[in-house]
């Protein structure tokens, strides 16, 4: 059971809102969990839609008018947002489902609607710049982008928290920011941009090699950065700053503090600069800044989000040892979970994940978790984004499955792997569809493509088997990983749907890391996903073009007690024995005792 | 070899155009073969370009300036061009090869130079509104859109052809004109358009159930369309309507002469219009009309473009039994070369060609062929446009293969289909390619997927087995087939490479017909082809959304003498035998003595 707040206290924050708005002559407030910077996961002190609504869900938009709260959130989270909103101070909005508007849209009809100008406010720091230029475009709509609610109500809030920033070294980097912020240069002086403001962490982080703790499982810090044909200026909380992270840098970047951003960026943009921006993740704030400077901005993907996707033969090497290290811990909560089962002894959701948690963090360089560990059991499995707890949780049932997404952020990488177990034996059907999840992650592994592709061209590989079964799984193939930054990182992806004007898209180049995850998801019967992180690499350049093909950096073994093997063909029987075949040579020399033994076992080839 | 015309004789040409230049004060002057509709084929009237510079090609644009001459062409064309332009008047500019700029880039660097403004002539009828746009924008460039250079100097030229235009029952288009018209008007009543201008004759066809023959290979007239709430008119030459014709729109469209559009269009357009267009349909001189009219312009598809791509239930009856027909041509051609290399007697290209065209000719609603037939033997079929002529063709040799792509319009549709034949005993690496090939084919007929895919999707499927071999076919997997209009018609394709902002977009759906035809192009040894048209179709609807699939609609046999059976799983082996199966079932009736027999032996199943 999720956390419920009583009415009575969403009612008064609710109370004292409204009476903050009168004052503003304010009709609408809107309110995220965003922070300043877009991220992914959100730090405490920017859960205003968690405070004023009770609802604790990883997305969700809070909209309070006069009369009335809205709670805007997807498919995921409806159950969850029933529950919390159910003191009935909040309406809950469906999203993506039918006579359910857009945000956009619904703040449209509520303007058209206002007998006088309608005036919408948020604290522009926490809205993106397209959704904030959009309102502000809206008919009869005026915005009011400094209304700080966590501000003025919220009192019991903590500080906006800093860490400790540190050097990340050459030796996991590859690469160091002095060659990093020559090619960015480079790319502004193509197209013209004598500024560039960077606001994404992930770019800050891979581009400083700093690192930080300001975000759960995101080791980077707050910070903006303004790169100039001569000068670099990080904005930072600066005494978070560590003296290697200050040595790092000496005479190559200078550090200004994290709270002046704002202040100081409106002297250094004037209407005779070019400026370069990423409209897709500098917040609206910043983009009116921009906006009102009379700058000419030129808005691109930052050059840093595509050079930090294709990882160096550095971070290669260290991606490569890290995975088998990584697997071996999956390996072990396997074979784990296969002894548990055969003595008939009880395995429940937490302790699964606290079992493999645990490996994870007695490996020398582990940071932290790369995401919450997902460990789902029999029919939880099908919810996507299930959340155990130790209140409310399952224990594995015979005949079961275990599905547990997991990973972690290492100084030589970040890593993402779901595997799914059979606790006992399992049924036909779910050994049916278990294979057939396997035959399209091995297809889309053994892809070979010709240079221009993008994840789009490939993603039909991994859905076929599924989809001539008509089944969909609902969710995009994979997602780029970062380098220790964030575990879903862009621009690559597989996707099946391209949306012109919407999508994003980005073709497929050697040093890419994409994971690899179909499933199948069955509505109160069971969940299955096999994820695997591909490199894309290079396999041959003839007169046709540079053909590209994939090597799997995930080393763990696939549960050989759910795969039918009826329906695999001679390709991919041979597939999945190369694969074991992989994963027996790298892992058995972290093995011993029993588990060496199941390791044997489990990486048998198939026949 | 291509006809080259004398030096002398271009030379006179071009002196006369540079006079015309100079009474103009025109820098540069641009000759396309392209007609006012931008149709794919050219009729006579419209080869400028032709007529100026002696080559011949498909594709190529003529730049004259006072002191020079380029022809710019694509890579398909070097060699032919080379030869026709080898009297040294004109530069031939290869398109797409290093250093050689853009056709624009080229304009703008010309203008850069120019110590005055540089002015550029076309007859903007000819032109594509996005061209002469980029052309117009481009710095120093000032543009002269009325230059008729045909009129002016090609004395000879006959005039514009206007043949019988007739009208297509409704027992074979399914839909007639009021209903195509109430769905267009509902489409630009949805957006706000009060005027809807059609210049592609493919479109217009469509809407108004009628067909010409004014172009090559396509039967459809030289027309343009003016629709509004309460008006359709459409602008023919007049005399050449058929009484039918005219009986069969009485009411529901008004006529007017073909030669007074665009002074009419001045007239209908003013400034507090909406007027839909399609911007990649449309030339430059009627652009310009409507920009200079102060109109609001909607720039998009031209809602038939889809409507008219998803064939309707009456349209798709007609096509599955004119495909059987047009697939008995196909298999009586197959087993005559069968015999023939039995028998040790020769067969040529144009022999090969002669034979089918002329088994069309007598199938009873033929209208003409959709496009010149391609028989290529050996080493010839490596250029995918490869045409033989009497004088200058193969012989088939033993051991070589014979490539025949080729297609009828029928009152019942239009077709298209190549086949890949060997003419005695090929050898093993033939058959290995053959085989890659065929599994392509195969892979992509057989293909589930949900609705929302476009082909960009699918293409992969096809493609897979010979991008494994490091081989590409360097064209798109397979294009749109119109109904009666052009072999060639989108929006449906399918492609591996998406350029956003470039490639055009669409999702495919059921009713839709492309093709499918992969191949391999070996230069200087041989080349295969083998390409059914595919319609797509429902599969099911469920939770996950609507799942399409494909029919084909091609009947002939695959040669089986090529097939490497060991290269094929079991389920390519089940795919090509039920193809095989439903050939004879619906060949059979057609056949008689050896063809029969013939039929039962090259529809065998394989094991």
């Amino acid at each position: 059971m999720p956390k419920i707040i009583q009415k009575e206290i969403i009612s008064e924050r609710l109370h004292k809102l409204r009476d903050k708005m009168k004052t503003g002559s304010i009709d609408m407030v809107i309110l995220s969990n965003t922070d300043y910077h877009n991220s992914e996961y959100s730090s405490e002190y920017f859960k205003d839609r968690e405070y004023f609504s009770g609802f604790t869900g990883s997305a969700g938009t809070l909209l309070v008018t006069k009369d009335n709260a809205y709670l805007f959130t997807d498919g995921r989270y409806f159950v969850q947002a029933e529950l919390q909103l159910s003191n009935g101070e909040i309406k809950l909005m469906k999203s993506g489902t039918k006579d359910v508007p857009s945000i956009s849209g619904f703040v449209s009809e509520c303007a058209h609607k206002s007998d006088h100008v309608y005036r919408v406010a948020f604290d522009g720091r926490t809205v993106s710049a397209s959704f904030g230029e959009k309102l502000s475009k809206t008919g009869n709509v005026e915005i009011e982008d400094t209304f700080y609610a966590g501000d003025y109500i919220w009192q019991s809030r903590e500080k906006q928290t800093f860490n400790d920033i540190f050097s990340l070294d050459v030796k996991y980097t590859g690469e160091d920011t002095e060659s990093k912020l020559n090619r960015i240069r480079k790319y502004m002086s193509d197209i013209g941009a004598g500024i560039h403001i960077v606001t994404s962490l992930d770019d800050i982080s891979w581009i400083l090699n700093l690192r930080g703790r300001d975000i759960a499982y995101t080791p980077l810090f707050f910070s903006y950065l303004i790169i100039t044909d001569k000068k670099c200026t990080a904005y930072v909380n600066k005494s978070s700053l560590s003296d290697n992270a200050k040595i790092s840098l000496k005479d190559k970047v200078e550090f200004a503090e994290y709270a002046d951003f704002y202040k100081d960026i409106k002297s250094v943009v004037s209407g005779n600069d070019t400026v370069l921006a990423d409209k897709n993740k500098i917040n609206y704030s910043l983009f009116k800044i921009l906006s009102d400077s009379g700058c000419k901005v030129v808005y691109r993907m930052n050059p840093s989000t595509k050079f930090k996707s294709i990882k160096n033969n550095t971070e290669i090497e260290n991606l490569k040892k890290i995975h088998i290290e990584d697997g071996v811990c999956v390996a072990k909560l396997m074979f784990h979970l296969k002894r548990l089962a055969k003595n008939k002894e009880t395995l429940t959701e937490t302790d699964a994940a606290a079992f493999i948690d645990g490996l994870r963090s007695e490996i020398s360089d582990y940071v932290e978790l790369s995401f919450p560990t997902i460990s789902a059991a029999g029919p939880n499995a099908a919810q996507m984004h299930y959340a155990a707890d130790e209140e409310n949780q399952s224990t594995l049932k015979e005949g079961e499955m275990l599905l547990v997404d997991s990973g972690g952020h290492y100084l030589r990488g970040t890593t993402d792997i779901t595997r799914t177990f059979a606790y006992g034996e399992c049924d036909e059907e779910m050994k049916k569809h278990f294979t057939l999840v396997l035959k399209g992650m091995l297809a889309l592994s053994d892809a070979v493509f010709l240079k221009g592709c993008s994840g789009y061209s490939l993603d039909i590989l991994a859905r076929e088997p599924m989809w001539k079964e008509g089944i969909d799984y609902r969710s995009g193939t994979g997602h780029g990983v970062g380098y220790m930054t964030n575990v879903h990182e862009g621009p690559n992806a597989f996707r099946w749907r391209y949306i012109p004007g919407v999508s994003e898209y980005s073709e497929l180049l050697p040093g890419m890391v994409t994971t690899d995850e179909p499933g199948i998801y069955l509505e109160g019967e069971y969940g299955i996903r096999i994820e695997n992180e591909l490199l894309c690499v290079n396999r041959e350049s003839n007169e046709y073009g540079d053909f590209l093909e994939f090597e799997t950096l995930t080393h763990a073994p696939i549960d050989l007690d759910l795969i039918d093997t009826e329906l695999l063909s001679e390709r991919e029987k041979e597939l999945i024995n190369n694969y074991h075949n992989d994963v027996f040579r790298e892992l058995a020399p972290f093995m011993e005792g029993d588990d060496l033994n199941m390791l044997k076992k489990y990486t048998k080839a198939i026949k």
